[in-house]
């Protein structure tokens, strides 16, 4: 990627860009890489400061994960998005952890987090674009939480089952019941039960040897709305 | 409440106090009222600027709210604390909505929201401070909310109860398997065989007509760990 481009990028992302120093651009500038994340690679994961990721092409999903290693989707971000959760250095306050993979061949550029913290010292307006960037994703991440905490469970096995065959890129979802209710924190008898009214509804088939079929996928996306 | 109180209860606050004019001193301390809220009342309802709340003594719960009237807790303040939540006008990049009931008698300094915001716009320092108070209470909600996603279903329901009996002030949840389900956004099959182990282990007592009733606390406690 030629500087002038990375330079036109910046400029377009950062509201503060023309109020910063010279050195202070050339600083931004050298400790950002152009990087390539070919489909399925963990881009952060929780504890590092990974930096600034500016999304160029392709797509990002940030998640939850817990210990036992279910995952819950917060966001995805897409070409011409920034994440800032990713820098934690810049984001002394935040002190949980998120997890982001690439879902697409992705290509990004990431801004060093030391650069953009250094900076951000120095530069309060860079400072509050840093925060005022967290907090409005922070009204998204709560936007799911809610859903997933107050929804109905035909809602939250519809949005389970569309976010496992995006994931795979597959229409089958091969877990059990067992395995589904174990990721979703609730009982197999409840999965179980969904399933069969799912399947009533000639929304999915099912079977012990091929897992879960989606054959409606509309259908199935009506009862996450 | 006494102005130099006022100014001291500011002093310790705002880390920015020194540094304000005294025009902005002014203002806000005008913008100021000492308020008693009796326990169970609402102190914020989700949509206005109520305010920034300084809690003197008592302690206020935040909580999200379904639009069927379910609840989820947040997280607790108690004296010497400040919310800043309340104050949506101050964080308008947060557009979602929680609640705030007093849960005791409670006395606070609730700060005008315009009046803080019109600081924060001058004062860099002002508007960095509300964004990390607020930066630092989302890494509490996640903690939260990651309990509430990944946790098994008896330590769902034991924190179900423990905040049912802090919330009545009573050891008795007078609610059918039926409503505490959908408290929780379960299946009643599901809680009724969870209830079923409590009993099994001394924890609690069930009948049809006087509801549940908490036998040993302190083994329901050891459950949310």
């Amino acid at each position: 990627m030629e500087k002038h481009q990375l330079i036109e990028l910046f400029k377009s992302t950062f509201p503060f860009w023309d109020n910063m120093t010279e050195d202070d651009k050339e600083t931004l500038i050298r400790s950002s890489h152009h990087v390539h994340f070919p489909k399925g690679t963990n881009v952060h994961d929780g504890n590092e400061c990974t930096g600034v990721i500016l999304i160029r092409s392709g797509s990002l999903r940030l998640y939850l994960l817990s210990e036992e290693g279910k995952e819950v989707t917060l966001y995805r971000l897409f070409p011409g998005d920034m994440c800032i959760l990713s820098a934690s250095c810049v984001l002394n306050t935040i002190t949980f952890d998120v997890f982001i993979d690439s879902e697409e061949n992705s290509e990004c550029v990431v801004v060093g987090g030391c650069a953009f913290e250094s900076i951000a010292q120095r530069m309060p307006e860079a400072k509050i674009f840093a925060l005022e960037t967290a907090a409005s994703r922070f009204s998204d991440i709560m936007w799911v939480m809610q859903q997933i905490l107050f929804m109905s469970m035909d809602k939250r096995l519809a949005i389970f089952l569309l976010d496992e065959i995006a994931k795979n890129n597959s229409d089958i979802v091969k877990l059990t019941h067992e395995q589904i209710a174990k990721y979703m924190g609730t009982a197999r008898e409840v999965v179980s039960r969904m399933l069969k009214y799912f399947v009533s509804e000639g929304i999915i088939s099912s079977s012990r040897t091929d897992g879960i079929r989606i054959l409606d996928k509309s259908k199935l996306r009506a009862l996450t709305l």
